[in-house]
Order: structure tokens, then C-alpha cells, then sequence
């Protein structure tokens, strides 16, 4: 059940994606290299989260999908650049070429450059929400994407590569790198359904254990994860001497933290409102908990 | 008198830049990426045709500042990425060593992506603008600097290098690559000020035509232009093969082209309102005329 509503809306978000990027009259083919990202597949795990919530929160998910798609596009900028060569180098992503290894460095440095431009354009362009809620959408993207955000944590990861860092240092990265375009998630939901305080402050609770859950499982895969089913080779990790949950809490401390903020994820779920169906949100933890990608 | 009006609110510019980017507690050196870019100086050209065109339209420039740093800002990220050896492969800037020159690849990308997402925030923070008018703002900008505008030409002039381009494409890369951010400046004020629409009209094609003129400047200078004065070497579209106005019509071609462009530019400023000072716009078509670097 919830997960036929869960691939309707992945169905929704990819069939929008789709035509998130017109031809220009520029003719460059700076719009497929975009597009390339954007088509290639993926969870949609971000946006999701967010229309669920949204839908929890005022029985509807419509007015969320201008900040689930830009959301979404920062998401794919982001994989592209940290793609590049002076960066991760990688070569594969989601089982595909990575973006530069199709069009070339330039055109992805651009690509990248465009799509985050983009996000913030689709949020503009939303006719079903009002002025001051999109200033509150844009405020907080920028915010959770910048580098006080998802780019500083990108920044602390590259600095931290080669050295050992300790648990504190490492919940600060991906706090930063992961957790605030999923805490935007969450977060966007409130800003557009606007509920009272003490419901805005349990539901970021919970998507601060949702962000954690995300980096544990990450770790974890990297190692025990299937190759074939992730699309892309595991061990990266091991190979860049970088340190994880698993390296700094081996396999049972990792697990064991995991299901510490899966309990804590659900607790905030539970003292809800009892007029709040939590059943999605619920089915969001076991999501993160049992991904195999 | 003009001229000292123009320095002041530089220096303003320069001190409201400084404090743009705040230290976070990641602890990375990103911020000072960020801020060595924004603080090389440059002539802030857009900030300031921003501020006086708002100046005349409104007696005030306070209220364009968010938007003048905002747009300071893309353009200042957008030197950064096209500086990078995937790009333009450029050492120096404005006499001092290129972004990536002096913190690396990797930082120089991401300090460039969190100096667009900042450009955004700047906006939303303005507590003298309404909603409706920051909106308009964030919408304008993310037009002007995406794959329609700014990027889109970037991406023109590179797949055009190398290979012969007529008149008509090199307007088209320029209209897009710089004339974008400039017609932001002086459309930015008029979203602000909002005066009648056959002012915003005249104002629009006021700017279209600075932006022509700026390119051929930039042309001009790069073949007779003043090392020293440019703080970077001249010569290098003959050196990359690049089609440029003077490649296409010549010293005098080119020459006459600009004066085209500013007898047009003089014409719309005649043609508003008599209740408008047009003394400051004026001056900026005689900067755009006879500068140096």
C-alpha cells in the first residue's frame, strides 16, 4: 500500500524532471548534458520525503512539488560536481557514465552551474503558493545547500580525505552534507502546511535522525552492500582511506547505531498528534533502514 | 561629482562584500576561497549601474543593495568557474593569482557553488523589500544566470572556440554570457521601483545595448588594451582561435559598432520622463565607452 503510493509519486517526480529543462534557442547541448543527470534514475528519496510529510501534515502534496523538484535538481548538481575529477573522480554513478565522462569536464562544471540556478527558478514559477512561502522555501534551500550546508560538508569531507577523524568530527560532515537537503525535506513541508510549533520541532528532530540513519547505511553498504544493486563498486572507501561509522565503530557498532536512530526517528513519529497518519513517515525509517541502494 | 557619487557607493559595495560570507564552525577553509574572490577588487560595474538606476528611479538605492550584492556575487562565482582549466584555464585575474591557482581545484568549485547559493539567500534576507518584490527578484536573477542566460552563453562561446562564427552567433553568446546580468542590474530596480512600463521599456533596451557595448569593449581591449591597466595578459582570443567583433569587422568596424551601441543607449535615457536625472546613466555609457581594464 504505502509503497504503491510511494512509486506513484516517484512516477510523478520522474515524469516532471522530465520537463524541468526546455530547449534553449542557444544550441548548445548544455540542456541533455542537464538533462543526462536529471533522467538518471535514482530513489527520488529527498522529494519524496518531502510530499509525504506534506501530505501527512494537510492531506495533500500538490503545493510541495515545485520545492520536491528543486530540491531534487540541487540533489543532481551536487552528484555532478562531486563527480569531477578534482573531487571524487568518479567514473560511475547509478550504474552510468558519470556526467563529465559523457559531455566532457566544461560542459559539467556548467551543467551543474544551471541546475542549481534552476532550483531556485522552479520555486519562483509555483503559482499554488503564496509569495512569503516561497521566500521561506528559497531561504531555507539556499540555506541547506550553501556552505554553511551541503557544500561545507563537501568541503570538510574532501579536507578530512587521508586523515582519521574522530566520531564528532565525522557526525558534523555528514550533518552538513547529508542531513540539511534532507532536513529540507521535512522542513518544506512545514514551511508550506505551516503547523504549530511543537509539531515542526518533532518532525525535525526526526529528520535529523533520518539524515544520520542515511550516512550509517551509506557506510555500511559501501562494505557489505551488493555492487550490483548500488550501480556502482563498493570498498571506495576502504580505497580512500576514509573514515566511517564502520571504520570507527566497526560492523556491530555501525548497526547498532542505526537502529538507535531508527528508535529515536520513530519516538518523534509517535508523539505526534494522534490526528497525524505517521503510517508514511513510518515507512520512510524502514526505508533507510533496509535499502540494498 | 558623478564620479565620486560612483566611488562611494563602490567603497559601499566593497564593505558590504566583506561581511557577506561569516566563518562557520565546519571548520573549512571554504569561506576563505569564497571571500578571496569576492575581495580581488573589480570594478563592480553591475552593482553600481544597479543602485544608480534605481537611484533615478526612486531618489533611494538603499533598497537595491541585496540584489546589487547578489548579483556582485554571480558574477564573482561565475569568473571563478570559468577561470578553471576545464574552462578557460586562466592563471590570473584581475592582476592577482586565478581561485584555483591558490586553493585548489576541488575548493574553487565548490566556493563557486556556495557563492551562487549565497547570491540567492542575500536576496531572501532584505527585511526593506516585500515578498512579492524579493520573488521577482530571485526569479530574475536565477533566469538571468542559468542555462538561458549567463551559463547558456558561457557554453555557447566554449563549443564555439576554435571553430569560425558569423556576427549573428557572437551576439547571441554575448547577449546571453554578459548582457543577461547586466540588463538584471537595471531591470532589478525597476522590479524594485516599479515605474510606468514605458520607462521599464526604455530602460530594458538601455541595457541591451550596454551590454553590446561592453563586449566590444572587451574586444577592443583585448588587442589594444594596457597590460598593466587590465591586470591580465591581452591577446588571448587570437591566441584561442576566438571569433571576437574585431576578428569579424575590424579596429574601425568594431569601433563604430560601439558608438552604434552608445548613441542607442544615449537615445533611450533621452526619451524618459523629463522628471528623471539621467546624469548618472549617462556617466555609466561613458565608462562603458572609455575604459581601460
Amino acid at each position: 500500500m504505502a509503497n504503491n503510493k510511494m512509486n506513484n509519486l516517484i512516477e510523478e517526480i520522474n515524469q516532471k524532471l522530465s520537463t524541468t529543462v526546455p530547449e534553449s534557442s542557444l544550441n548548445t547541448n548544455i540542456e541533455e548534458s542537464m538533462r543526462y543527470s536529471l533522467e538518471a534514475g535514482g530513489k527520488r528519496i529527498r522529494p519524496v520525503l518531502l510530499l509525504l510529510t506534506l501530505d501527512m501534515l494537510s492531506n495533500e502534496y500538490k503545493s510541495g512539488l515545485s520545492s520536491a523538484l528543486g530540491l531534487e535538481i540541487v540533489h543532481t548538481y551536487s552528484l555532478i560536481h562531486d563527480d569531477l575529477p578534482p573531487l571524487d573522480n568518479d567514473d560511475y554513478r547509478r550504474g552510468k557514465p558519470t556526467n563529465h565522462k559523457v559531455f566532457g569536464e566544461w560542459k559539467a562544471i556548467l551543467a551543474g552551474d544551471a541546475l542549481l540556478t534552476k532550483a531556485f527558478e522552479i520555486i519562483t514559477n509555483d503559482t499554488s503558493l503564496t509569495d512569503t512561502v516561497k521566500i521561506k522555501l528559497v531561504k531555507r534551500l539556499s540555506y541547506a545547500s550553501g556552505h554553511l550546508g551541503m557544500v561545507g560538508g563537501q568541503a570538510l569531507d574532501m579536507q578530512s580525505e587521508g586523515s582519521s577523524i574522530d566520531l564528532n568530527t565525522l557526525e558534523k560532515i555528514h550533518k552538513a552534507k547529508t542531513g540539511e537537503l534532507l532536513k529540507f525535506a521535512v522542513m518544506a513541508a512545514v514551511d508550506i502546511a505551516e503547523p504549530e510549533q511543537a509539531v515542526a520541532d518533532l518532525l525535525e528532530t526526526y529528520s535529523e535522525h533520518l539524515g544520520l540513519m542515511f550516512q550509517i547505511k551509506d557506510d555500511l553498504l559501501d562494505i557489505y552492500g551488493d555492487e550490483t544493486k548500488l550501480g556502482k563498486a563498493v570498498g571506495s572507501d576502504i580505497e580512500n582511506d576514509k573514515s566511517t561509522y564502520v571504520s570507527l565503530l566497526g560492523q556491530t557498532g555501525a548497526e547498532e547505531k542505526l537502529k538507535f536512530h531508527a528508535d529515536a526517528a520513530y519516538q518523534c513519529l509517535n508523539e505526534l498528534p494522534e490526528s497525524y497518519n505517521t503510517q508514511d513517515l513510518e515507512s520512510i525509517i524502514e526505508l533507510f533502514n533496509n535499502r540494498e541502494s
